[in-house]
């Protein structure tokens, strides 16, 4: 089954602890479409300006990723985000934001893009997020939010939570979300928002899921170089959405493989600034790593020895 | 085979998010050995001044925890601690601390002590620790300590260090102790001061235990209500010490699953105020969360689905 994401396509200036790159590829649906790739059939839905240029359709291209549905909006400039990541690299902190493109954007989805059966609604504005989820004939629904949207949009936010299936958020954005700081709470009033499954990305802890009447959790592949975080969360959903679109299951079992193949994405993403990680990947790397997580989080079961009392 | 414990049996009182207790018993050695006595047969070697009464010595000897080694000090009051706990329960602030009879204690071991198989040095002056351990014929040494230590008296803690098998602390004190952020550095260069494992307790995101070719994590027990953290990191070394001693192993395999025992009887320690719920626990529940944790945590192999490039 093939994927239609809709999110931004953008130019990020980064700057970590180990270096600064300025203008690179970037954005949700750049991250996520790249990773999800590796898996399915990806279609892209964002908006990009005249600074978009063959370089960067490239990377798209390379991955036979379909950006049909991506708008190009002549005498603009795209989405730009600058940011900085200090010693704590779990934290980004935004320098500068520039809408260009995105202040008037309008998804406009072709036919095709309509009859995907799998949707992800990269984080953007969640009346726009509403608005595409409604237009997709999609069987599964997933989507991103952030902090700005859960202070600055609450209602429009709310609207959108009732019409996916899947939340993906990370640790931070759960709690603010819910208003609660014991996590376990917080998963269950997000349940009760609309979707039936919560995904909590937790950076170097790895990732849960919650749903009614299910958990799970993975410890994140354990990485001594953490060189650029941006697009981590969006790799880990790219590989989620793409392996349960690839193997077109959603069972409890699919999903926390999916879970898996999202954390190997995203340990891979981070490696090394922007898509480079990424656009290097082999399946071997990716089933290999998989391997690992499993064997990094496995215990065989044992009855508890009873202590005789005297 | 039995263990020693050395470390504090205390008074705390505690105000969290949920209530306040006034001088209830406590301490690291106390919490160690009820969460321990599940699994074998334990010593406590420690200090208390008048106040530890025969309703403090039926929590030991309920639990038929040996406290012969446990020196009373006439005139004198017992290590007391106060402490807060805010809307994130991670972090304790200490309000007040007393050392009275801690301020000159000298471990004496009875010969019965010096012939334990197993050890634990709980968190205490690094000196006092290093002491004792050079007493003790044990098999396997294990260690904890906090950042007051790593602060005030590195040089002690170094030489501690080097004496024994296992090191057993929180997250921002392994990151503290390495003076490096990334957790796998963090734990590597620890490594390289003694110890030849480490477990790293995560608090809600679980436990991870790291070796030279090793790695292990598994999540936490997703708890609702956390009602009072204190004593969770040594009933978590109860639980990890109490598995291997009762089993006499000291396989990997046998090291995950004292990781499990230990999350177990950290996760049911911090339910109720103090010791009171370890008191109540029974082998039939450890065993339940021992299985739930295995199914929160463990999922099927796979091998990936590759997508046919067009």
């Amino acid at each position: 089954m093939s994927i239609l994401v809709v999110g931004s396509v953008a130019f990020d200036s980064l700057k970590t602890p180990f270096g600064e790159k300025e203008r690179i590829l970037g954005g949700s649906a750049t991250y996520f479409s790249v990773a999800a790739s590796f898996f399915t059939d990806v279609r892209v839905v964002a908006v990009v300006g005249d600074d978009f240029g063959p370089e960067d359709e490239a990377v798209f291209r390379e991955r036979d990723v379909d950006i049909s549905d991506l708008e190009r909006v002549k005498g603009q400039r795209s989405f730009f985000w600058k940011g900085e990541y200090g010693y704590d690299l779990n934290v980004a902190h935004t320098l500068d934001t520039q809408l260009n493109v995105f202040a008037d954007f309008k998804p406009k989805l072709s036919n095709a893009a309509r009859e995907t059966p799998y949707l992800f609604l990269g984080n953007i504005q969640p009346q726009l997020q509403a608005e595409v989820r409604e237009q997709v004939r999609a069987r599964l629904v997933a989507a991103d939010t952030m902090n700005y949207w859960i202070e600055s949009t609450p209602e429009q936010l709310s609207d959108m939570l009732k019409r996916i299936d899947i939340l993906i958020i990370n640790d931070s954005e759960a709690r603010a979300l819910a208003g609660e700081a014991n996590r376990v709470r917080a998963a269950r009033r997000i349940l009760s928002m609309g979707p039936s499954r919560l995904v909590v990305k937790r950076g170097e802890y790895g990732a849960a899921m919650f749903s009614e009447e299910s958990f799970f959790a993975t410890p994140a592949y354990p990485l001594e170089e953490v060189f650029d975080p941006t697009g981590a969360g969006d790799s880990f959903a790219g590989g989620f959405m793409g392996y349960l679109a690839a193997t077109n299951a959603t069972d409890d079992g699919a999903l926390r493989r999916a879970i898996i193949y999202g954390s190997v994405m995203a340990s891979f993403n981070v490696e090394e600034f922007g898509c480079e990680r990424l656009r290097r990947l082999t399946y071997e790397e990716i089933n290999a790593r998989f391997k690992q997580l499993r064997a990094f989080s496995h215990f065989e079961e044992s009855e508890m020895p009873r202590r005789l009392k005297k």
